[in-house]
């Protein structure tokens, strides 16, 4: 620790400042559009108390965890709305709305996402240089998404939830422990404890963010959507997908377990929510009841087989994902992904009615486009994703490991010693 | 512990997939009825984190109290759709709307209330096989009460509460320990460590659940009115029974004291809810706002007296009730019902004006009945729920108690090692 | 402990007697005004979890903290209900609607942030004889603000932040501890463990209030707007406010650090509140977003400041503040004030066209205020604020200290053994 610690935030500082001024020169209140937003509150509650209880599952990390994610979230809402409605200015003006805050609270959840995997491993700087680099390139590739491929996407499990997730990885494979002669290491080392792991009470208060992130995620995914019956489709096809994850986590965690069918708290705080993500891009589209239990079945046995077996796998290749958002975020995005191709190529305006263009925005009008060609462009927006985020996180970890970002040591890891006061 | 416990829950995923058959078969979705619906979210929050958390008070079943809890409720709001919705199909298909999955989601707490009764005592599978029998039984008394007695209970107070504890206890006593010839105990016994009780830091994560529970409460009882004023009078009166139940329990708690007056958390976390359930029934009635509190004073008292005076006594016949709810959910369910005989007796077109039918659907038109009637067919609904939650509990526990559904020994109760990996 | 001690709250149970006899002859369903009211829901969240959960940070009084927050409320509720509504009878009724239970709700936050001040000190009798006593002075006074001075203070951060927390030190300063001979402690004391301090998990649930406070603080400031434009406002105002002070907060916290540079909960836990407080009395003027992000940082400096170096000072005083409430609520609520003079001062009918009146209702009209003569009566509300808060908790407090409402000793501060069966 050297003498100018306590100033080590003070870019940040720089940073708000700079995001004041920009708000005062852009943004003014936009007025009573979407007056009956709903949606908002709990995106909000998920996005806070959701992703921040989370992660407080590690044994000493649990300030770093919730402490961090406000930290995080409060810069990036701001930074994110800056960076959203730079695609859409009217005179040069930004109109906020309870709708453009809305978005920018759903953007926060990419760079929480990306945070899952660099739990523990990264200092709060690199964290927050991550944030903001990662806010501008997601906010591209949102546009380009939405705006370029005009994908479907209503629950962001493509340009959010699997953004977010291979940033995340391909930043930790950036910042990868580097391998060191095994000679150099003293014989007579004290044997640390092993501060990758949860208590007892560390698992109860995680089930605090898993049950928030739950119980709103049906709000999530139809908080953007804009006739009642997309509405409506939204929320019971996530919900009934949830319900029918989290029945498969809890059968999968013990078919898997490592003692006696025993289930995994790992596995019930996580792979419950994949449902979620795995409707996501496809919540409000005319999955049928039926489809959307059986999509939450796939995402529950994807995430749990991810973290049995893929987690490991990827840890022994340099890729540490503390929270395991690959199998969370990473795989059921993708798989939302290409439900949206699938679901795109079959929909017909005879099913849809008048709905066919609030769900696919290119398909309404005479001119609108075919269902094989929204197919084709929901597989680009998929892909596309993947490439800008997987490359962007992993250019961004290599700038990241600069000493100026007070990157950490192997000991300070997992340790909330690092960053606060500790009673 | 055998060989084949990993495999003990792949029935639940067969129930998961004769479930997702159902829904293809049947279900469709019903587009754009009661889009206003109010208290979705708060009744989700009730049943997925109040419920969960309230239970985590023992001090080794917390992972057991989250999960199966979210287990449960997972299954059962799939499977509680299918039930309650057989009794109002149209076409042989059932309309999928956010107001039916709210009819799902209350059914829900029918389950996890018989689950506190069982808290640590009935294993996995047991609680798994209880909870689906249940659910078809209580979705029969529900159609009982609503369509044949035509029964008002808005909030659920007789449907709901009282007979999701009339199940528990009913199960409960089926599945009494049996009594052992003392001699049979070898004089060298270890003593094992009382596992049904608190820890300091348990009880203090039991009152996020109870909390949330009392937050939500007049959410949950004014979830399912029509009209304006009857849902404002469901809100107001559920709000002032709750309070000055809270204010009872607070003071009784400290008279009922074993030492020298000090406060009883088991009372504070459960028979200040006493007050959401007991104005249940008649919330949306014209109790006035003075006997809003007036029943929630004569809850909590109830409440207070039956946890320090009954429940010790219900124990000694055999009849174990972890969480005390025949102090929460049962007492209080049935003098809300009677609650319901007495202010239907009083009802007249008078005061309820164009209310009346809202409030009591078969009092509304020329033909409808009288408020003798009525207050009649509260009553058989009262108790012919008690009958059959009480007999369907006493049934469905005896069969629970074979051997392929792996019931507890009794050093393995109040004990997450059974079921969970433990850090 | 005498042998009366179970009955030591027996007075509450006649208060609460004479509560329900007072709702019986004057409250009435006040029918259906303000149907769509937003904000009750996430107000009743921030009141009993919000502020409950932040008072657990001690390491030996989160039952008290839970307990004694759930049965203030639970009196206050009731008691502010009538004597808010006492000034606005008709034909010598009051009719309760959701809106003025709200209303009920919000004037429990100042009973709440005034137990923030006594956390530990105070005794749960005086407790609950200084709520009573507050109630009816903080309703008069909210009278006279918004119906004598006719100020704006939509947030309430004049009439509910700033009244509460001045009451509180009020008060604590009437009871501050007597200065003792030092010649009468015996030399051979034991030391006793100080449990005015947290421990790692009590800081950790004390975040889900902290958390629960900042997420639904823009509905708290926008839940008695009344145009559309002016709620958008309220909630965009607050939760860029929130946003910036949080971001300040974090960065000051370091550079105010002891041990370089590490984060602080205590500034963590409160200071990023300090943002929500701030913005309240003048959330829905036109700020302008850029405006609401520099208020913000303003308060994140402000309250930081006030945990680091005059909390420790007003102690040597003799003002204890336990939870620091003055940081939290009183500067930043006198912040807002002398903010809502510098915004009436400047508020044109140009700027704010037909919402002028809704925002200042003395300015409606051909005969309303002019712009500097509101801006003086909103300073008047100020001033008038903190002199009858202080005044009025100083003589509370005094009163508070007889020997019938059972003072704690010191030994028993902080110490929930007090009033608790503990496990």
């Amino acid at each position: 620790m050297h003498k100018f610690d306590r100033l080590q935030y003070l870019p940040l500082m720089l940073f708000q400042l700079v995001l004041m001024a920009l708000f005062f020169v852009f943004v003014r209140y936009g007025g009573d559009k979407h007056h009956d937003l709903r949606g908002f509150e709990g995106t909000h509650v998920m996005i806070f108390v959701g992703f921040g209880f989370l992660m407080t599952f590690l044994k000493k990390y649990a300030y770093s965890a919730l402490g961090f994610n406000w930290f995080l979230a409060a810069v990036v809402i701001q930074w994110a709305f800056l960076c959203q409605n730079f695609y859409h200015m009217e005179n040069n003006k930004i109109m906020a709305t309870k709708e453009t805050i809305l978005e920018a609270d759903i953007m926060a959840a990419t760079v929480l996402i990306t945070f899952g995997a660099l739990l523990g491993i990264a200092s709060g700087l690199q964290l927050l240089f991550i944030a903001i680099i990662e806010v501008a390139i997601a906010c591209a590739n949102f546009y380009l998404v939405g705006d370029i491929f005009k994908a479907a996407d209503v629950g962001g499990s493509i340009a959010i939830h699997a953004f977010g997730a291979y940033f995340g990885l391909g930043a930790s494979f950036a910042m990868r422990p580097q391998k060191k002669a095994t000679s150099d290491v003293p014989a007579t080392t004290v044997p640390t404890v092993d501060l990758n792991g949860p208590t007892y009470v560390s698992d109860v208060t995680a089930m605090i963010g898993s049950l928030f992130l739950w119980i709103y995620w049906p709000c999530f995914n139809s908080a953007l959507t804009t006739t009642n019956a997309e509405y409506q489709r939204a929320v019971i096809n996530t919900y009934l997908s949830l319900a029918s994850a989290t029945v498969t986590t809890f059968v999968m965690s013990s078919v898997v377990s490592k003692h006696h069918g025993k289930l995994d708290m790992v596995h019930i705080q996580n792979s419950t929510l994949a449902g979620g993500v795995a409707i996501g891009s496809v919540c409000n589209m005319h999955v049928m009841p039926g489809g959307a239990i059986a999509i939450g079945i796939g995402a529950g046995l994807l995430s749990v087989l991810g973290y049995r077996f893929l987690t490991p796998l990827l840890e022994k290749c340099g890729i540490r994902d503390t929270c395991g958002v690959n199998n969370l975020h990473g795989m059921p995005g993708i798989y939302s992904g290409l439900l949206s191709v699938l679901f795109a190529a079959l929909a017909t305006s005879g099913e849809y009615g008048e709905d066919l263009a609030a769900v696919f925005g290119a398909m309404g009008g005479e001119n609108g486009r075919t269902a094989a060609s929204q197919a084709l462009n929901q597989l680009y927006a998929t892909l596309a994703t993947m490439v800008i985020a997987t490359a962007g996180g992993f250019v961004t970890g290599l700038i990241a490991k600069l000493g100026c970002l007070s990157p950490l040591k192997d000991k300070e890891h997992y340790d909330d010693d690092v960053n606060w006061e500790l009673p």
